[in-house]
């Protein structure tokens, strides 16, 4: 049986991935008056006279929404909420087993960027953040940007943040492996939607000065935007405006990253790139080029999406620990600095001594994962709040 | 200590009262493969071709969303939805423990009704039920009634509908116990909100033909409506359109059901109803009348909200076995002939043997009560289904 008949197998006999389970016994009525009336009275009370009380006594306190609209899943695209579901349900088990974290999915049957931003709004007082999934770009930059102002609690769109954090950690070990340095590398990112911005974003945020974007139709320039989003990239990467195909991006540039499509690298292009070339081809299930053909083409680092190849770009090893190291500091706001701080966490836990062309992302069973990634995120938190 | 502080101190230790815990283990990369991806797409791509399949593959099946904006908390009033979260936590502990099954509270930002409506139908796709609770009339009334209108969901305001099933059951015995039949009683129903209004129809579709509301001015009639809900109630109330007091209405009356205020009730009161009073004083957690005051002046019968007095109204013998009813028939709807169904088997779960003055309910531990409700609610979904 392959994986896709075990999974579905599966998913029929667990009928649903998650439960809602109660943390206490409930055998007498003494139990019952001590979780539920009359006794439930005083936390309210207590919540009532001192709102900051929520996350003494509720949920909020270590619960986060995954939320919706099914719009853009996976490589499934515009599946809608309903069939997005085993997605969240996969991604709340995964907040639990890798951060502590407890999680539900939120589906929302509707895709109006308003109707959304009003509805995880009217939702809010019962989490203590919301992480934002599979919502397509453009809608998904200005859903989170407006939620973020109108939320006391962080909002963070994974599908963005949470894959630039795990590339910039692979990109900060796969330099050091080939001895080069962020500030002198040129980089193309194919793919210019939510994830590979995001990606860009960071990256420069870390010191990358040299990156240049590309879409379907080629390099982003002042030639080639597909939007709003593409074009406002142009002030911070292409500086030198340089218009062509994929292929010529890539002529002597030291890093590939795909965020795009299966099969759009060739060993050509791996072979017209600078010395010990990085390839990054994330593109899920079927990478962009597979690892054994663009080593065969020279590349002396590979990462890609799948769990069957080394070096897995896996944004497992990043949300758990971002979102428990945000809700134990109770941070408004997932920072910039926090996003910064979680890479360079992540890219650390892999030692000098394990650092290999075949090893540069720690595993996402590594008990320390979850751990790391919090403890950056509360560090900056702390940092910013005696600011 | 007592239940208050017990309270307050146990719910600083759960922080929290349910956990989102996955259903099973995630120890190795084909762990993952198969409840995430790429195995996940397979129940996605199933759901995305025909919908119904949502209720295999997820947590849809199982799960009722408690959904409240704190605007009528037990007895605390409008504290608004943070505030309200413990309670909604307690709610989704006894769905899970009594009924198998699970949910999640969802307390909104929001008290505007036409927000709710919307914000509700937003979360809908996740959810099997919706257990509307502690919203206060007559904003209730409508959100229900849209909701089930615009849902393919049951949804159901349990202040309105549990309650009347279980008052229904407990009178179902108590006049088995005196030997009067519900056509033959006169009934006051001291409290014309949603519980009480509730209480009315259900045991009108029941076959009781006497029926009085009163609110705080006294009997509802021609000459006291506070809301058109109030008066719309005159049209199948108080036939006679009797007007008076409390004490007037109760004068010769068989029954009285409070769902008021503390004390209401006077010992005169009760003294002057007719032989054999039938006395449920449910206002908690101080009650109309106490029960041995009720007793000395002649009730035969006396019920309360408490769990320390007999013959408690408490619903949670009703609300887990409905929705697990509802969930487990796919009902679109819970019908006024389940309601109906529910309560006569949870009477009937009181053995003729057992039934006394002191035992007209069955205890909310007796394991049989969410499989006798349940039970009704399928049998009613099936019936209506080969109608």
């Amino acid at each position: 049986m392959d994986i896709a008949q075990e999974s579905l197998a599966q998913h029929a006999l667990w009928q649903g991935k998650i439960e809602c389970t109660p943390k206490m016994d409930l055998k007498t009525r003494h139990d019952l008056a001590v979780a539920y009336t009359p006794g439930v009275a005083e936390p309210c009370k207590a919540i009532a006279a001192d709102s900051a009380c929520v996350y003494d006594y509720t949920i909020k306190r270590n619960t986060v929404a995954v939320v919706t609209d099914g719009s853009a899943v996976l490589g499934l695209g515009n599946i809608g909420p309903a069939a997005a579901m085993p997605v969240m349900e996969g991604k709340a088990v995964l907040f639990k087993e890798f951060g502590g974290v407890d999680s539900f999915p939120i589906c929302r049957g509707t895709q109006d960027t308003e109707e959304i931003i009003k509805s995880v709004c009217a939702i809010a007082p019962t989490f203590g953040g919301i992480n934002l999934e599979d919502i397509s770009a453009p809608r998904c930059f200005e859903i989170e940007e407006r939620l973020n102002d109108l939320l006391d609690i962080p909002v963070f769109h994974d599908d963005q943040h949470g894959t630039a954090i795990v590339v910039l950690s692979g990109l900060i070990n796969a330099l050091a492996l080939v001895g080069k340095r962020a500030e002198d590398v040129r980089v193309v990112i194919n793919g210019a939607g939510s994830a590979g911005i995001a990606i860009a974003k960071l990256m420069l945020a870390y010191g990358f000065k040299n990156i240049i974007l590309a879409n379907s139709q080629g390099l982003v320039s002042s030639a080639n935007t597909r939007n709003q989003a593409q074009a406002d990239m142009l002030a911070v990467t292409n500086l030198d405006n340089m218009v062509g195909t994929l292929a010529d991006g890539l002529r002597g540039a030291d890093v590939v990253i795909g965020v795009s499509a299966p099969g759009v690298i060739s060993q050509e292009m791996v072979a017209s790139m600078a010395s010990d070339p990085i390839v990054f081809a994330l593109a899920n299930p079927v990478p962009e080029i597979y690892p054994d053909e663009a080593k065969a083409a020279g590349a002396r680092v590979v990462a890609t999406g799948r769990s069957d190849f080394p070096n897995q770009v896996n944004n497992v090893v990043a949300f758990p620990g971002i979102f428990k190291g945000a809700l134990e500091a109770r941070a408004e706001r997932i920072t910039l600095e926090m996003k910064l701080a979680a890479a360079q966490a992540l890219a650390q836990l892999v030692g000098e001594d394990e650092l290999s062309e075949e090893f540069i992302m720690p595993d996402p069973f590594d008990a320390r994962v979850a751990e790391a990634v919090s403890a950056a995120v509360r560090s900056c938190a702390a940092g910013s709040a005696s600011a």
